[in-house]
């Protein structure tokens, strides 16, 4: 069951272009695209004359133009032009999905329209201020479901197994980590603390540590579908007590999963060094450290919806480490239950 | 569903040679061969003792011998061939299904072989008159049911959209061809008038028009899967009441379509030219102009295919230009209708 | 229906190295490997905390240690160790499945582990004699019921049709081969002579025959899953009653076929040259002879498979040729059918 009454990101902007652009999103074939005024709409990708895909076609300067006999279709998935005939059926027109363009994402409303609040929307400002925090983004379609990739984000002692060869490192300091979480009204919020570790490799190559260092990590889970994530470090005893202030080494990751199916879904990342920030260079190495790690994520996270596929939860036993996600998994329940009582009540 | 009373392209006659060739129709897996008198035949491909299919075999004097322990099958599907047995139990055959070679074509019946009237195969001289229309074949595999590229035929407003690059052109010449359909006994004939156009670069190449041409087509339907297709143009104003017997440029397009499954089929098509018959040149580069055409056809019926086995017909809406695509679906309706009736009757 | 109560092979001996291997076995994802004493040990695939394979994880010390979230399982499926927690769950394991290595298999029991009785493993002690029965081995992924791969070697009357390119030759030999066959408590076994033939051209090969050969083959079928082959070769006419002592020529074959699913299975196979033990080009010799005879049963089996998940069975119809291999399909019916009995009676 996918929670349709909610934001979830379609596309990043920059992946907007001259072609329409078609996805999968929960469930719903959808066709992406901007109008002539550059503004991004959604449409179901499936003209209504005969169900050819307008991804298909072409953008024209009144909308979409499908790509078989010609049908075109404005932002709002109304059919404007029908070629050979004047008169246009009131019928004639697709599904729209409403459609908001902020700090370099598309986010899509799947589900009932007059539901659908732009406030709602996660603030990440980081996409929109190079200055200070320049950043590299990508996609990864994952045949998972996207609460397994929540999940993964959720307990971070799989660092030090499923990523020992990258970022991961010592697996007892992950373990060990100080850990605090707060509850949110949209959500939960952890910090981990890491003090007089040894820095991974890459802090080293980033930042040029010489010794231990303080390692301290925030991750802001937002539900359904996105965490935002800051990590820093200071040289071992200098940590404040605002380190996003003060520590000279830090980055933010941005995840947002977008349901494709039950089973698949879209992993829109993005990572942003806030050092270094004249450096093009810098955000590149971030880059580059982190991809094969999601890579590594990407691959157990498959893996394993075979095994639910097939056996489902049985037999399944939760451990310490789960409590965030489970937490987590409770609050997309409710607003899941909600969602059904509210359409079961109409 | 699918008629199974009907003649269906099984294979171009060139097709069957020393080995024999495996092909599913109307959802049944068929092995076509030559027996040794040269005469072509259609058995299941399925031989009765293991299930191993024929088309793995070989063929030897007397039919077909199954490549796992040997039984031989004759054209009628009887089994004439045992290894290490002289009696024959009454029950080894395997279905045939009648079978006629005609025009480089043949053709399998898969209903009722009682029914079988070889009278009512389409005729198609021109594949064997190659003195006046010199011609070159293919067949295509397409993950589409058969109607819709029978569809794509009854609507040439595609070919401003879908052909826009090859030979498709002006769409507004297209769509505003003066047309005129005539029902026939066994499905229904158009003609298109593009009167004063302006020729396609391809039609250039072939004929070497230098101005504006009156351009004609004629579509003949025959159900439930065979277009005939005539194309011709003359140098404007100068074309006649008899297009295809004055017209100095003209080709002829056979299209058979063949179901593999409710959800697949094989596209036969061939393109003879009507012009610079001594020029085997002529030949290629018309069927090179056409063969891009039909695969940018296949792409759009198989996505179309994709879209129709997610949500059906829901929602879709009729225009202007479907009336001659309407008319051939409802035809092979009622012969459907007809069949299942006659079923039930018994 | 597969019989679970029954040894099956897992993997040869020398497949488990120091990864572990997934395999999947009566449907059943299972994770291979040795623990840190050598012994072979098999678990189910599935990690009893978040579903993840486990054999995507790592071999260390004390059994096997899952790749997400490090817990680590010994050679019974209990789980001993969970990262950040010290009380380890009653139930957080996964089944193991009892293991015998033995003749360099490793054969697992896939049914209820109290009947699990290792003497009743197939003996074959020339897998661990290389100074008389030097051999190579491999395993083959088909996609076919093993049961389709046993009745292939229940009836050689096919090495004529489906090997004649390879080992086949002469149909009418193997057709006419003098056969005997005696049922034996846990299946039967079969000899055929070819007495005074023409040998292969891989027997000249292998053992420099001038002339005529008499040939002797003998099968043993051991329910429900592996034949025991010996093959061997005289100069006509100096054949005696006791081949398998006095033939220069003589090789052995194993088969033991090993259910993936009800509609695939591994083929594990050795061959084992009794002549020119001192030199290993002749066991890579035979072995080269006959892995592409075994591509082709693959290649028809598969093939096979195909149709029967189609049409099952039916009009299906048997042979002479068949008596043996409906014999050994009884007898593995009637072992499901007593397990089947065993488990409602509980």
């Amino acid at each position: 069951m996918l929670l349709r009454n909610a934001w979830y990101i379609g596309a990043w902007a920059d992946e907007l272009g001259d072609k329409p652009l078609s996805r999968r999103i929960c469930g719903d074939p959808v066709v992406l695209f901007r109008d002539s005024s550059g503004r991004a709409a959604a449409l179901a990708d499936r003209c209504c004359h005969r169900a050819a895909p307008l991804h298909l076609g072409k953008l024209v300067e009144a909308g979409i133009q499908c790509g078989y006999h010609g049908l075109v279709f404005d932002a709002t998935g109304r059919c404007i032009a029908i070629p050979g005939q004047k008169l246009i059926p009131q019928d004639a027109q697709v599904r729209s999905y409403p459609t908001v363009e902020r700090d370099q994402l598309v986010w899509l409303w799947m589900g009932d329209p007059s539901l659908a609040d732009p406030t709602k929307i996660v603030d990440f400002p980081y996409h929109s201020d190079p200055a200070h925090w320049r950043n590299k983004h990508a996609v990864y379609p994952i045949k998972g479901n996207y609460m397994l990739m929540v999940d993964n984000l959720m307990d971070l002692t799989h660092l030090g197994y499923l990523h020992a060869r990258t970022v991961g490192g010592n697996p007892g300091a992950h373990v060990a980590a100080d850990m605090k979480t707060t509850r949110t009204p949209t959500g939960l919020k952890f910090t981990r603390w890491m003090r007089n570790s040894l820095p991974p490799p890459s802090y080293v190559k980033a930042a040029g540590f010489q010794g231990r260092v303080d390692r301290c990590q925030e991750f802001e889970f937002v539900a359904p579908n996105t965490i935002l994530q800051w990590t820093g470090a200071a040289d071992a005893g200098t940590a404040t007590d605002n380190p996003q202030h003060d520590f000279r080494f830090q980055f933010r990751l941005f995840h947002g999963l977008t349901p494709e199916t039950e089973t698949s879904c879209f992993y829109f990342w993005s990572a942003a060094n806030g050092y270094r920030q004249n450096d093009p260079e810098a955000t590149e190495q971030l880059y580059r450290e982190i991809a094969p790690t999601f890579l590594e994520d990407k691959e157990m996270v498959e893996a394993q919806q075979r095994r639910l596929d097939e056996f489902g939860e049985q037999d399944l036993v939760d451990i310490a480490s789960d409590a965030n996600r489970m937490h987590m998994r409770r609050m997309v329940e409710r607003l899941i239950v909600g969602e059904q009582s509210a359409v079961a009540a109409k």
